[in-house]
């Protein structure tokens, strides 16, 4: 079932789903300030603001920001009562804590710095708000993707594998170019395929660099010979996408089709792991072992992918240490990588969606090594 | 004077202010993790990263990141021993409790989540290692400007300026674009430039829209009559620039002519008042009084301006609740608006260095009401 991008998306009900996780946290309220979280549950995407949540009460919900988004927030947000605020945290939990009852108010402790949470504590001090940090409450929901969210990553994956296409088909990607004129051209091709950003700064990575995992691109010239890999994402309505393709151009080395080949047989074999209930550390493991035994395991340094939504990284991170399962329905990236330091470095990614019928690619440009 | 970009940026400077000004805070040491504050007094760029830093002792300085930045570090910040690790502040705060000698450790209250703070407070619990929170101290320190921050912010100013006054030029702005169109126009131009990003989302807003302070471009058609509210700017080796103007198009209406005139008068008033020495909140009033005596103050929202530098906004903030003064070399933006909600807006913001010789205005397209 494919909803179109412009449903209106379900705000009011991703907030009964908070508020009804709300009772086994043991709080009567939630105040949101993690601003993507904000924007999951109200639709607003203002740069200060926060979310009142109660437990048993949705009328009381609130959503506060400040004089320069009254009107955004009323056209994004129409279903909220606004309360106008700087310190949008320190009004919610004054708002929450006005009847006088005593109240235990959740916090988002991922998102409230040390700093306010001092000057949060000195404001309730005698009042009957107790402050409760709670973590992870809206991510946890915020994993399992709607189909309508599928479809807006879906879309920008596709964003991403046309405008790739594009310039591979165009010979944009070629000896006597640079990092960042490619970068910047792969990015205009998003742009003009209707991306509304880009999902984070582009890695065009060539020849030794390609061994920088998160290389930033530079005006250092493609040549024949090289790797060149390409990690890019596209934005559509705040959903992201995320691949990663290696190229070589002219002819490839032995020692490249060998890394090559260990890193597509890592990656399919993390694309199979995807399965509902599968421990995040077996499905890393999954991909990691067939490095390991082809002697990579050192130059393999981070983990395998990670969940992609309102956010280009968000839960669940798939590595060697993660704890809890996959989940039916949530969207995660795997890309795995192999980086020989001073030489040259591989890594494929594609951004997928777990689902009981087997996991679907949403990215799909060849994962063959491609010689340019 | 002026220095040229590529002139190796004095982080071990940088560092050695910081350790001189913890001999106040009664700390041994400080842990950085806002990550503007990392690149600040280090070069590194990465995304995960904390510093080190002694007040006695700078051999023991300490960078630390994850794997995926082994490479980029030991270009970035050569002069940094490195600590490998993903948790960086858990592993700095270890670091700096090695010695098992009783040390007072600070850390950025305003970086450190209340999560981070908690694991932090466990970790310590059995060691010598005291944690004290601390605020600003690297943020005052980046308040004053060096010659090299200044060229850089100023080359992005002039990039803004240009491509601004290149869109003007060949009637990019005009009736029948969207406000998307021209955005897009606008960063492209900036791109060709030699922009390495875009400062912050471009805000092209037409009509009833310019009078939404933060609008998002949309597929808004410019039309004759309407004010076309433009705010932007580029980045340029991670420094930002900062401008908007209001355009009018076709022919301009009385009302339009009326509130154009007062906020230019208070914009300039404005500018006039960024004196070393000044308080800030009275810098703020000297173009707020403007606009209230000229009985809009209702719908001037926002504050007046903030400082530009690493970050779009960072200190000070200059408004009617301000505390603490202008420093002399600090670099802020002056941006009073009138917003008439439903009807149109007007913004006029300048990008200016803070100067005994008196302030000096780093973006410079004419601030006269043009009519296109």
């Amino acid at each position: 079932m494919r909803v179109a991008p412009d449903t209106v998306p379900p705000f009011a009900a991703r907030r009964a789903a908070i508020a009804a996780a709300l009772a086994a946290q043991d709080v009567d309220a939630l105040v949101v300030s993690d601003l993507i979280n904000v924007r999951y549950l109200s639709g607003f995407t203002g740069s200060n603001a926060a979310v009142l949540i109660w437990r048993d009460h949705p009328a009381g919900d609130r959503i506060a920001t400040d004089g320069r988004y009254t009107e955004q927030v009323a056209e994004q947000s129409p279903d909220l009562a606004v309360v106008g605020a700087r310190d949008t945290v320190g009004a919610l939990v004054a708002e929450a804590g006005r009847s006088g009852r005593s109240v235990r108010v959740g916090f988002e402790a991922d998102a409230v710095t040390v700093a306010v949470f001092g000057e949060l504590c000195t404001a309730v001090e005698s009042t009957a708000v107790t402050l409760v940090p709670l973590r992870g409450t809206v991510q946890t929901l915020r994993e399992v993707k709607d189909a309508g969210e599928t479809a807006l990553v879906e879309a920008a994956c596709r964003i991403g594998d046309d405008a790739l296409a594009a310039l591979i088909e165009r010979g944009a990607i070629a000896p006597g170019r640079t990092e960042r004129e490619v970068a910047r051209e792969l990015e205009w091709e998003m742009y003009a395929r209707g991306a509304a950003a880009i999902a984070f700064e582009t890695i065009v990575a060539t020849g030794a660099n390609s061994a920088i995992p998160h290389h930033r691109p530079t005006t250092a010239v493609l040549a024949d010979g090289d790797f060149v890999k390409i990690d890019f994402g596209a934005v559509v309505a705040g959903y992201h996408s995320d691949m990663t393709r290696t190229l070589v151009l002219g002819e490839s080395a032995a020692w490249q089709r060998e890394i090559y080949e260990i890193v597509r047989q890592a990656q399919a074999a993390g694309c199979a792991a995807l399965v509902p209930g599968a421990a995040l550390a077996e499905v890393d493991a999954a991909a990691r072992e067939v490095i390991v035994a082809a002697g990579y395991g050192e130059q393999y340094v981070h983990g395998l992918g990670h969940g992609v939504g309102l956010q280009i990284h968000e839960a669940p991170g798939i590595g060697s240490a993660a704890r809890g399962t996959l989940r039916d329905g949530a969207i995660v990236t795997v890309e795995p990588g192999i980086y020989l330091p001073g030489r040259g470095g591989v890594r494929i990614e594609d951004t997928l969606v777990v689902s009981d019928a087997g996991p679907r690619s949403l990215t799909s440009a060849p994962r063959a090594l491609r010689i340019l």
